[in-house]
């Protein structure tokens, strides 16, 4: 048994939080000896984890994401549950300022013993931070964190990558109709199961007309597949034998929802917008309810159709194959003839000297023994 | 020397038409010693290819695309032109009703000896049908055809596929929002480097609104990343040392743009609309002289600032690259061991009993010697 598993599964105080520190720690290490500790930890914790909601939360920079992401753990802590908060940001290595690399972002939240923050791993590729994010949910849950959020910029790949690793993916958008473009344009907003007009109460015009066009767009597209009626993992619950006139009704399917969301609180809404600045955080629970009822119902929807399940298993598949298809590129970018050969054989693919096809052959014939 | 290649590169005759559909059937083969034979021609056909136009034609069913390619055909020949028509469509193994598989959809042109049609292979997976019509263009180049047309069906990845084997990608459309949409979804149009309101004859308004959504959506959203100014491959070839004021001007980019076309000719559009449908094809002609013309325009920007060349080697080089991947794929899955254990392992991850990584892991080390 790891040392770190007693302590990660025992008591909530500081030493589960140090052990799990530890055990983050243990799964971003590349070292080799690292990574069968890590593998047999993982495995040792499996039957502990699963049990959390994994949350994707995603949105342009400045759509106010670690402003939301706090006083939602507040609100759920408040609630009376645990919170993680972990990050998916390939671009953290390069630029430095990634997010929640500077704590004080979320000074409240990460004061608060319920709550792990924990910043992206910083590993440069996209592959490498996705699968140590994985992980580190898996750790979590073990811990006992009943809510796992995880944050991604709103730039490159990595919205996929959280979708392919979280239950519900939120995407946080401005009432803006350049964003809504932008996130058609990057194929975002078809991953979405939530969308949140944020800061809708500083033009509420602009937001009623914002969640107008995106709940038209997304049934235009009719998008979401997995939700649809007519999806595969749906047939497959049906009755297939039987009268074909009384067959049981099926369970409902979650369709993508649009909500509006005030950066302040309902209360606050009502006086002038000055007066409403000058107290931004004081009584602003309640705006969250709504929120958290949508994502209750689509928990309970999932359920009952059999989604939440099915998804979680998609996307272990897909993990999986991921890795395996990365090792087999690691492997052969390191095998000792290839590594010899290829710079020479890209050279004559570019010079139209050999052909793509003859140079794919003659690559892999070298890898045979 | 493969025996067909004096007949593939000799005059055009009925013998060169022969040895060409040899050819194509032995690069369609998925036999090892096939596979051999069609290496060694493709890369002693190498220094005679890359002459033509190679360009992809997408649009979804029902927007005219054969008729379309039928006429373009005829008038390119008027032009003195040889042209070849090819396909890629991974469904017609599974539908049967494929693109091209009934030539008598293109029944003009395809009796006329200066046209060469071959259907879609018939290969189910992608990834195989595409590798076969990227081979199959560079046939049809040695044999002397000047324009190498590759026609897509508006349906999954394959617009992907041919936007990546051809030098100027066109989108055919209909006048209609909801296509726009559509093609805007499925991330289509930004690959398009010409768009083309098909049948804008029929209702010129709608045709004329179109355009302009079009135009206005391409702008929007920043599209063409390899034509924009700010391109990598610009930036390589305007000189970097020099005075920061004098610097050379750089040849112009081009930028994606949207025409009108017609189904009729524009003599014929000017009497009644009855009238013209009494003689759809006569006097034709001149309707692709506009289209023609952006080709060209296309074809001498790309040239002059080098992103012809750029484009076909990126083409080249990925090309290599799926194939290695692919291979590399196909050698794991036939691996003995990897088959032996692999549904135990997947049953595993299924069941939450393996993590995903630590059974990448142990697959990963089955392929150790």
């Amino acid at each position: 048994m790891h040392a770190l598993l007693p302590d990660l599964l025992g008591p909530h105080n500081a030493a589960q939080r140090r052990a799990l520190s530890k055990a983050i720690t243990l799964i971003e290490s590349s070292r080799a000896d690292h990574r069968v500790q890590a593998h047999a930890l993982l495995d040792a914790l499996l039957p502990h984890t699963g049990r959390s909601l994994r949350l994707g939360i995603s949105g342009v920079p400045g759509v106010g994401k670690s402003t939301f992401i706090e006083a939602l753990g507040l609100y759920l802590i408040g609630q009376g549950q645990r919170v993680a908060v972990l990050a998916v940001d390939p671009s953290s290595s390069v630029s430095g300022g990634s997010i929640l690399g500077d704590k004080t972002r979320m000074e409240r939240l990460s004061s608060d013993e319920r709550a792990y923050i924990r910043p992206s791993p910083s590993r440069g590729q996209l592959g490498g931070v996705a699968e140590k994010t994985r992980e580190t949910i898996l750790l979590c849950e073990a811990a006992g964190y009943g809510v796992v959020i995880v944050e991604t910029v709103g730039v490159g790949q990595s919205e996929t990558a959280v979708h392919g690793m979280t239950d519900l993916f939120c995407l946080l958008q401005l009432p803006n109709a350049g964003d809504e473009l932008q996130a058609i344009k990057k194929g975002v907003m078809e991953l979405a199961d939530l969308v949140l007009i944020n800061k809708a109460d500083l033009d509420p015009a602009a937001a009623t007309r914002a969640r107008a066009q995106i709940t038209a767009a997304l049934r235009l597209f009719g998008w979401h597949g997995e939700h649809a009626p007519h999806a595969g993992a749906n047939e497959a619950i049906a009755p297939q034998a039987g009268a074909t006139e009384a067959i049981a009704p099926r369970p409902p399917t979650w369709q993508p929802r649009v909500l509006e969301f005030s950066a302040l609180s309902a209360a606050q809404a009502q006086p002038t917008r000055a007066a409403a600045q000058a107290q931004p955080m004081r009584n602003s629970a309640h705006r969250f309810d709504a929120f958290w009822a949508a994502v209750s119902e689509f928990q309970r929807v999932q359920q009952a159709n059999g989604q939440w399940q099915a998804r979680r298993q998609r996307q272990a598949s897909a993990w999986m194959w991921a890795l395996i298809d990365a090792g087999l590129k690691q492997r052969f970018a390191a095998h000792p003839q290839v590594r010899a050969r290829l710079p020479e054989v890209v050279q004559q693919v570019l010079a139209d000297a050999l052909s793509p096809s003859s140079a794919a052959h003659q690559m892999l014939a070298l890898l045979e023994p």
